[in-house]
């Protein structure tokens, strides 16, 4: 039976991460607040994003429920919501749902309250993914895959040449799992640098003002991190 | 004759610079706060520095001086302070001393008042760069250099293959003097990214968290960020 994965997020990054997964063959249920609010919603969002109900009809073995029910039925949750939210939404989920489970954190704690670039809600000695980790002792918080686009996030391949993804966590086999899970998007295991227990996160999440200001100048998303250690002579 | 320039900061990272200006043909004067003060130290520092005296001794063409002095008949001043004492230095150095020249920042806001790793003292909506700017507003700050160990900063050949350089601030001319100066070192022209305004520091000093974790993991400096921009099928 395919693995169950919840996808907290009805946003691009959690609508990359539904498709991407449904088309490896993982059973994908995305979680919302209230699923009647959002499948009547009918308008593109300010985003981009075509509503979600149009989204799903051509996409029909994809499920949606509320965060509750995609959480209860799940073993591995994406948190693909706005950093801002993201404890919210597991709150919402239910701490009895998370128990356990794995929890890939590719969330950003982005403030935009005084536009572009944005700042960041937490840092330095604190960070999204802690504050996540600390509210749901039990959950074994991963975070990863926050330091490029989404599209690169499911599909390195769409740059030639070798890249890097972070991952840091508190919890061994949770890093194991979702380094699987990250060679099935296609990462190769040379690019995965595993950064240690999750306080890490503080340095992953750091790396986005340098990101958005990146993207303003190249234009494009499409593009990430490489760290060159190939010392001349060795 | 030579273009005269001054090295603000003794340790390891003032050092590194003056020597590779040196053999490059540039007119060096290292500062500190008291030439004496300074040549008495017999001993190897904390950092593994052998005494300014000593090394002094087999490079006699740099000179000593005080921050005052060297910064008087300078063109061009890198400050390779401890990010901590940057803006005391400055005003060591003399406003009326630094008017109208160009001050290449290579130096972070560190704190390691917590031990290894540390954080940051200014990030996010402010940065050393900007204090040092707005300290000094006739002086022409360069934020460049500081992703990395000195040793690559002067000598990017040290790496095999691509890695990046970011540049910021706010004068122009300033930015493309110190692209000259980045390419007499060996830094390509591909390489130099500029971000902007000074206010991009933040940027490029949040870098910091993650190389301070990364020179943890792999156990060498030399290494450094590159941006894969290479889109597949472009």
């Amino acid at each position: 039976m395919a693995q169950k994965i919840a996808i907290l997020g009805t946003g691009s990054v959690g609508r990359t991460f539904a498709e991407r997964l449904t088309s490896l063959g993982y059973d994908v249920t995305i979680g919302t607040r209230n699923v009647d609010d959002t499948l009547v919603k009918t308008k593109t969002d300010s985003s981009g994003n075509v509503p979600l109900t149009t989204w799903l009809e051509e996409r029909n073995t994809i499920r949606l429920a509320t965060f509750t029910e995609a959480a209860q039925q799940a073993s591995i949750l994406f948190n693909c919501t706005k950093g801002d939210a993201s404890v919210d939404v597991l709150t919402a989920a239910g701490a009895e749902n998370l128990d356990g489970k794995i929890l890939i954190d590719v969330a950003n704690p982005l403030d935009f309250s005084n536009g572009f670039p944005p700042s960041l809600s937490v840092c330095n000695t604190n960070s999204l993914a802690e504050e996540i980790q600390r509210a749901f002792p039990s959950l074994r918080v991963v975070k990863t895959l926050n330091t490029m686009t989404a599209a690169l996030m499911v599909n390195p391949a769409l740059l030639v040449g070798d890249h890097a993804v972070f991952v840091c966590g508190n919890d061994e086999g949770a890093k194991q799992e979702t380094a699987k899970l990250l060679e099935v998007f296609g990462w190769k295991s040379a690019s995965i640098i595993d950064l240690g227990d999750i306080t890490n996160a503080r340095a992953t999440e750091m790396l986005l003002p340098i990101w958005v200001r990146l993207y303003g100048k190249f234009k494009t998303p499409i593009f990430n991190f490489q760290i060159n250690t190939d010392a001349a002579g060795q």
